[in-house]
């Protein structure tokens, strides 16, 4: 079943991003190549027998809200986190004296990529539990890891990460759920959360709510919001589980991921709602911030996965359906061809083919940054850091914001037909869509990206990933195929930095406003830079097999393929990073704008 | 109710576009400024009535196949049918002979795009039954025309146009629908045609198929393809309806417009279908393609409109939802602002903004070109023709393509609530998906525009185009703040006939598949300079207006509105022409790609 290249991610892993470089830190010094190998088999047999297969009827059926606090779902979910989780794919990157395998996040999300493929709605429920989970081993206390983490890494419990209110919505400053200390270490915990997803369904007895509030006389702002761990049912002393007053009111209907229950709670409505807090308190934004980043990560990787699923759709109709001629022979007598030999459907195909596997690499590169930061330490520990916070907000907007068009070609390959529900293309187009708004709008990455990530440490993390990106293009300069991808990511990537001096200006002067207007133009250019690079490396590890002839991990063909993809990316996508450069250049035209009710009509 | 500025249309009619040129010929002799402004006013006021009240529910209700040939359509289908017909909005457009009030197509298109805005799946049921209709008047003997047109155009009997079938898709050179001729004037009809828009329902009481289909012994090809006439129920000498043996034998369920029946039909099953022949022998798709270049116009307006209406439930929801504070002073004791007051949320409505007012003006240059053309004779006929048959495919892409980034766009605007069912935006960005593929994919209208529309008359249509670019653009360099837009469009122009001297050698070498292989990046290029005419157009009307002090029409904000909104378009917009134009020049990937099954894996 044909949804996700393997022999993609194997290139990746083991030729571009080189898990092998991890086995050499004791935290990850049991695994080798084979184990590996072997776990991508797994993962992949698992998703082709419990999670593709019921792709589409989940969302024929789709998640239902059916009063008193119960939300309908469909009945495969619980074979999927069951299994998935008997496989230990939930906690497989968590530490040994947590129940984990100590697997790195390469891996895990190499994995997690096979089932978002399979059945991206479903996957939420496990990375969504696998980050609660590691956020309570994170900051929580033994009791606490005790209570919660081996139940839901076994699959029957199931985290969520509940942020947003009605109110507030991306705006965490106005998070308003209250948290009233008690005398017995617990605390009582009243209001509301939108959004959240997984937060009740029928696969998992127990539901574990990672939740920000505010204790009372916290300060205002997000300097005074906690996080706290509140689960549906508390286990009481005696391993009894008590009703905790959290009462699902709600269901949201969606575009798409209609498989994926996306639920409303209240809190404390009874007055009974007890929340235990994680970590010091009013810290909760910055402890969020590790599942949130992962789950960043996460998303953009749902988007990418999903936009493979929908090209290999899209591929396998464009070889099976026989429509129109050659231009060059326009015989009616001749029999039609399949439309994949059409200049215009390869064009389709291929562009989606880059953005799927150029976004597949970056999560992959912001991965492996993660994993030797965790495994190792001393200045390159913070290097890693710091390079992964600069590419988490590009991975995660160019996988959902190009995603999204990637699908819509899907569409378009597959002509009438992708429009009909009869296919899967308009699935993957809907299902896609929410990627650019899960765990901050593209509009608050970019406003990250700019605001906050491009000034840290005085322009650290850029001039690092500068040096990266030159020095993947000193390697492609080996190989006269590669030049001209080569001069083009360096004239980007010179652009880029006069686009950054111009910008910096408005900074200087104090003007923020003025220097994140257009925040989102620049992330747009940052994304093609970013994952032009990501080409570029892929095509110096093709190219290298192809000169030394060496095929034994994967055909001539394949790599073949990676230089020409390379070579398309840098043609046809790659341009539109000079016209984001030429649009930042000029001057702004907010300033210019005369405001009035009119303006708007 | 705010889902189109009637404002902005009244803007492109009288100062833009001046409709008012048309009446000194006497076709349109008879009409006066007046009554077309109590036209639009009367078009919004049923739409407000009948449409836009029911266009979330007819989604939430839609289309569905009830079994033996029947289908169910909404109730309110009906009302909206024989309103606008009692309005006479369906044959509004025809001579005073058939019936019709010899409207302009700008002035029937600008009521339709109202109509549109409003609930797009059901305008398509009356632009069909126009389309229709005109054929059977252009083309038809006045038998036909007496026997149909009349109960079309008062809303009875829908018309529509059926070319596709299941095994030719865009095809049409692999029709394969029979016509066997008899000695009583009609022919015997077999076949089966799919993706029938409005094929079958219950707001109309018969069908009149305009269908392609093959005379036995008909040459191969496209130039054997006849077109006919054929009802579902078939007048009788008496005056009766008998039974034609059309059945509908499905409806499509699709992604959006699901109030639009789709349908697909069985002809002859039982040996009994009988088909009128239109015109001549053989002429079928000549004549089918009046009524498709009329359509493509209308799928671009309908995709424009669309935008329009997504703009506008995304400007109202950005003006009232309070969310976040200005970045220049984040007091969280201070209250949230509007998030309209957010620069990217300003960014995200303006380019809705110039892509929807943008693409409606170019269909109401291309509407003026028809009208001119049907009005008038001589050289400047033959032009006006030439010209409009150049813009109508980057029209109907166009609008289509950067429709699609619009609505999503207004997702993105209401941000987790905007891809919740709740509000409209999702149902826009459904909506709106299919019109590139409508009437022609993209890589079809493409593949029409560089491969027929520029070479036509040695290159003239084009010609003409660039004379009217300068035109604008000398009108612009009039005014200092339109100089620089001025400037970047005659550059765009000039890197377009670069393109073309640069992909034209291939032409001459013979080689059209090179020719045409990225003919839908020639497309997108093509479109941003034509819609950056459109927009420095409606800058240059703009501006005279502020600058005589003029404000008998419009609000002084209103035109400095189109001012902004220009140079939006001119900054952020105009600069991925040259990004096309940079892939364009560039030597060809397909050319150097290996063929092989692992190409694709």
């Amino acid at each position: 079943m044909s949804y996700i290249s393997t022999a993609h991610l194997r290139f990746l892993l083991f030729e571009i991003h080189r898990v092998q470089d991890l086995f050499q830190y004791e935290f990850f010094g049991h695994l080798d190549e084979e184990q590996i190998q072997m776990m991508i088999d797994s993962a992949k047999a698992l998703a082709d027998r419990d999670m593709f297969p019921f792709f589409k009827e989940m969302d024929e059926k789709p998640v239902a809200y059916l009063g008193n606090g119960e939300v309908w779902t469909h009945p495969q979910l619980k074979t999927i986190i069951r299994n998935a989780a008997a496989q230990n794919w939930i906690g497989d990157a968590a530490r040994f004296e947590h129940g984990g395998m100590q697997v790195p996040e390469m891996v895990h999300n190499t994995a997690q990529s096979i089932f978002i493929a399979a059945n991206n709605s479903t996957q939420g429920y496990l990375g969504l539990t696998a980050g609660a989970a590691r956020l309570i081993t994170s900051f929580g206390t033994q009791a606490l890891i005790d209570t919660y983490v081996p139940k839901m890494y076994n699959g029957e419990w199931q985290g969520t990460m509940a942020l947003t209110e009605p109110q507030a919505g991306s705006s965490l400053t106005d998070i308003a759920t209250s948290a009233a200390p008690t005398q017995d270490g617990y605390y009582k915990v009243r209001g509301q959360k939108i959004f959240i997803s997984a937060g009740q369904h029928q696969a998992c007895d127990n539901f574990v709510h990672l939740t920000l509030a505010r204790i009372d006389g916290a300060p205002p702002g997000v300097k005074g919001i906690s996080l706290f761990v509140i689960p549906k049912f508390r286990p009481e002393a005696d391993g009894s589980l008590a009703y905790n007053d959290v009462f699902c009111a709600g269901d949201f209907q969606k575009l798409g991921q209609r498989a994926y229950a996306t639920t409303h709670l209240v809190y404390g409505d009874q007055g009974d709602c007890r929340g235990w807090l994680l970590g010091e308190p009013h810290k909760g934004l910055t402890y969020m911030f590790q599942m949130m980043n992962e789950a960043r990560i996460g998303v953009g990787l749902t988007a990418a996965a999903t936009a493979s699923a929908a090209y290999y759709a899209s591929l396998q109709y464009a070889s099976e359906r026989p429509q129109g001629r050659p231009l060059n022979s326009k015989n009616p007598l001749q029999p039609p061809v399949p439309i994949i030999q059409h200049a215009d459907v390869q064009r389709m195909l291929i562009t989606q083919r880059a953005i799927v596997e150029g976004s597949i690499s970056l999560a992959m590169e912001c991965n492996k940054l993660g994993d030797l930061a965790h495994a190792g330490d001393g200045a390159a520990h913070r290097d890693q850091w710091l390079l992964l916070e600069l590419l988490t907000p590009i991975m995660k907007t160019y996988a959902s914001e190009q995603g999204n068009r990637a699908t819509s070609l899907a569409i378009q390959v597959l002509g009438g037909y992708g429009y009909t529900v009869d296919f899967t293309a308009q699935q993957y187009y809907r299902d896609l869509r929410i990627m650019a708004i899960y765990e901050g709008t593209t509009g608050i990455q970019s406003l990250d990206l700019l605001g906050r990530k491009v000034g840290m440490d005085n322009g650290r993390a850029v001039q690092l990933l500068s040096q990266a990106i030159l020095q993947t293009a000193a390697a492609a300069d080996e190989y006269p195929v590669l030049k001209n991808c080569a001069d083009a990511l360096r004239r980007a990537l010179q652009r880029t930095s006069e686009v950054l001096q111009h910008l910096s200006s408005f900074a200087k002067a104090g003007d923020i406003e003025r220097y994140t207007s257009d925040a989102t133009v620049f992330m747009e250019m940052t994304g093609y830079v970013v994952i032009g690079w990501q080409w570029l490396k892929m095509a110096v590890g093709a190219q290298q097999c192809l000169e030394k002839g060496d095929f034994s991990r994967q055909h001539k063909a394949f790599y073949s393929a990676k230089i020409h993809t390379a070579q398309f990316f840098f043609r046809y996508e790659m341009p539109h990073a000079s016209a984001c450069a030429h649009t930042l250049l000029q001057e702004g035209w907010l300033t210019d704008v005369e405001a009035g009710e009119e303006w708007w009509q």
